[in-house]
């Protein structure tokens, strides 16, 4: 091995790099005069700057402790989560943008949702359940210079469509046995997220809720609707739909498994089984990944 | 070590022991003509009964494989599963205990929710969004003789009271640090199981899905309304309220983790906390595990 | 629904019941002159007694905060932990077991074992690598009267015969498709516990290390050398090879999933495959469950 | 809603898109004159090509169907997983980078490593138990015009070090409440992952193994020797080590969280706590992401 003592500088250079604190885990409770209102969020924090010395030297000289990152979060958390989870992730990422060492900051968030539980006459005030059917996802990110990126989305929303779906017309070769199908099930975990036109997401006021309720209702209908020819071509078909629904939308990303479900032979037992029974399954599972732009982005 | 060809059963015997199939994935699709009904079942087997000679002598005869309880349970899901997983558990349970070498048969379900999605004008008739919210749970036993046993659950139904719940006059030693409260957040992660009145159970017609979710209304209700001195407190109120409202539920038996929210103490920054700003955690957790009886059960 | 301010008493009754904390999460270091010791242990505590006022009239004279049993961890950790992890248990049980509300005290512990890194000339003094090959484990049982009992086990120990495995000889019906097989792969997770004999466990200065160590070694080379006609088989050929081993292990409880490995059908593809390529699965899986005793247990 | 009948490709384009299977599951017993030899890896397939009509007009024309890539993924380790995963995987790219609408093509596979179980005078030449204490990872794409890129890696490597960590000198501001201290625990699951030199990578014969192996030596040595001022200064230190040990590396990442394991106070308790008792976390914890290059890298 090398002397080590040597000045590996003159061998080596640090690359891309950031640091920060994940799975922060914020509950708030507003405490009305007749009712609790209850927020639930998974906040991580990521910062990139003037952090050669650090790596290099060991001098940790203007470094944000990621336990001050986590402090800040519940400090913040106080008396500035009253709107979006996007309008409080700026300014969590507004805040560590300011720091010397800091040229950008990077927030995300999950927020997971309760529903007040249904009584009789009513809802509870006071107790809330786990909706446990997606998770609302924020990234955003404050540079030095002030310039801010915000995207919104979905994730954990698993579905399944019975019909209108196929997959046919691929091709084949020696290792492909998969017959064509003009009907079959369409199961997948849903992970969307979107871009915000820059100048939407900076302007004071803009209603990231409404905007994010609408893409999730585009999302919902397209999805209900559409007939699938592939995973690919429903991510076009949902992404259009959601960018349809909301003009402050730029782009739509979708990350989907295709959770196979086989139709299983019962014909040894002397059974058909016209479309009735399946054996659902993780592993393998396909993956599509694709992101659609509007072409006049900002 | 000693001479291993020896006669063992000299010195050992069998004791308790079951085998069977587990994580059987089971969904399916009814096509009606105007809409689409879709189930998802997680199916486990379990038999006991003469097994001495299989373990202690290497010799199969008579062993049902598990491959063949797989293939059971998806033959019987073709036609049989159209009622509540309760009565598609008895139907598997009985079909088990019928084998000769079976003493006993135990069918598991965890039943998965998905809920039609909402569109323009109403329900899409083909396309499902996995609740997430609960999951339904089932255990039946039949044995050889014909007895049964059938018990419900909900499991995974996570839930949270903001107020009326407190925790006072425990016992204070010297190892206590925890100060009284008289107002704390309590959430927990219910698991809730109980058994039907047998004779009921074994009723022709009983309607097991209006008991289910007779005694989950009765849990969520008393879950909300409640004043809670202890999770123990909480599942005596609330245990007793579900079988007020099912008289064929003869037993409760609830296992609720003490999911910790601890308040943040801001004062290092300058903020007050007046119950608003909470660290949720899962690590450690208290467990508290207790069963309710009717004293007049069967 | 029922007046709920009636006397429940007189309709319900607290059945079976305990309380305590899970998930206690311990590590400790023992600094030497020369070389650190690492710990690492995740504890749980459970409590059975005369609960029955806690949980039917809110009271809580007695009870000892989940809280409180895990400081008592932590401070008992800081001088007791310098034995085997059944030695620790056994004094914590002990401790719990003397409040005058707690009839029984139960303490769960698993041990992940690290294991120092090596480096050039030997092994690091204070650097270590976490093992993940299994898990020791420990349920021991102090009773008010002084009673105890001890376990120890293992977990999380995932193995596989590549021969000398085979499943034939069972039952045949008309939901059967499996063929009988005369050399297959076998894998599974073991889960292995076992009881010592009271009057051993509860000498001065018995050696659950060695007895622990002994009984791993001969389940590795039992698992390793005997044909298996069946899952069943084995446990009953591993577990008596364990209490020829170790004579103060009364009774071997293994639970084993059949984690399956499906040979693939390379066929289409104009491929033979002889025992060569197989496709790993973990749902479903058969799972057993089986205990073997020593004929003269104590 | 707009017209959805309407030229969406006036509004909307396809912006990056990969496609493939993930969770391949593959274990294949190679089955000498004297000994089995066992592999266990997980692959993933991914493809990028010229699929805008797969989107977006839902032509299926030359799309490989992600069941033929797993098909291909069996075929081909009957007789070409002979070497190291790495070689496994350029084959496997390289026939999919072959497919007319393939760019590109990515695998990835994760190798569970399994360990000969030690018997009494050698090692099982059958029998073997999952080591679990690392992954080794490989990340390889082939372009449709031949070039190659290689990655090794390891993950889920738990470790260690219980003193010569510090963290100290950092920025203090009004959120700040960590002290600094010269003595810490350091405790984090390396993900490590490294690019070797394209001419390397695609030379005849590269010895991947032996790279891998020393440049998993040079981590092992450099954790468990240097000392660490932060984790950002541990990643230079371990990351330089390895490309000193290994020429054939340019570049080395690390993303490694900060599993924080905190000194529980004693003193409620008369007890001192000397570095002795700690709880250990997973959340929150620190992230720190850096990647480390060689000067003169290809």
């Amino acid at each position: 091995m090398p002397d080590r003592e040597r000045d590996l500088l003159a061998d080596y250079e640090l690359g891309d790099n950031r640091y920060g604190k994940s799975r922060i885990r914020l509950v708030t409770v507003r405490r009305g005069p007749t009712e609790h209102n209850l927020r639930d969020l998974t906040v991580a924090v990521a910062l990139e700057g003037d952090l050669d010395a650090v790596h290099t030297a060991g001098d940790n000289a203007g470094v944000v402790a990621t336990d001050t990152m986590k402090n800040t979060v519940y400090a913040f958390a106080r008396d500035r989560l009253t709107g979006s989870p996007e309008a409080f992730a700026l300014e969590l990422a507004r805040h560590f943008a300011g720091y010397p060492v800091v040229e950008r900051a990077s927030i995300d968030i999950e927020e997971h949702r309760w529903l007040r539980i249904p009584v009789d006459g009513g809802e509870a005030p006071d107790a809330f359940v786990r909706a446990g059917d997606l998770t609302r996802l924020v990234h955003v990110t404050a540079n030095r210079s002030g310039a801010i990126q915000v995207e919104g989305g979905v994730g954990d929303l698993t579905v399944m469509k019975t019909t209108k779906s196929a997959f046919a017309g691929f091709d084949r070769d020696r290792f492909t046995t998969l017959p064509e199908v003009d009907d079959r099930l369409m199961a997948t975990e849903i992970r969307a997220t979107w871009g915000y036109r820059a100048d939407d997401a900076a302007a004071q006021g803009f209603d990231f809720d409404a905007a994010w309720e609408a893409a999730r209702l585009a999302l919902r209908q397209s999805l209900a609707e559409h007939f699938s020819p592939s995973v690919q071509a429903s991510i076009w078909i949902m992404a259009t739909a959601m960018m349809d629904a909301v003009p402050s939308i730029d782009w739509v990303r979708m990350v989907l498994p295709n959770l196979h479900h086989w139709l299983v032979d019962l014909t040894p037992f002397g059974l058909d089984n016209p479309g009735q029974v399946f054996v659902s399954t993780t592993e393998p599972h396909g993956l599509i990944d694709a992101t659609v732009h509007r072409r006049d982005a900002s």
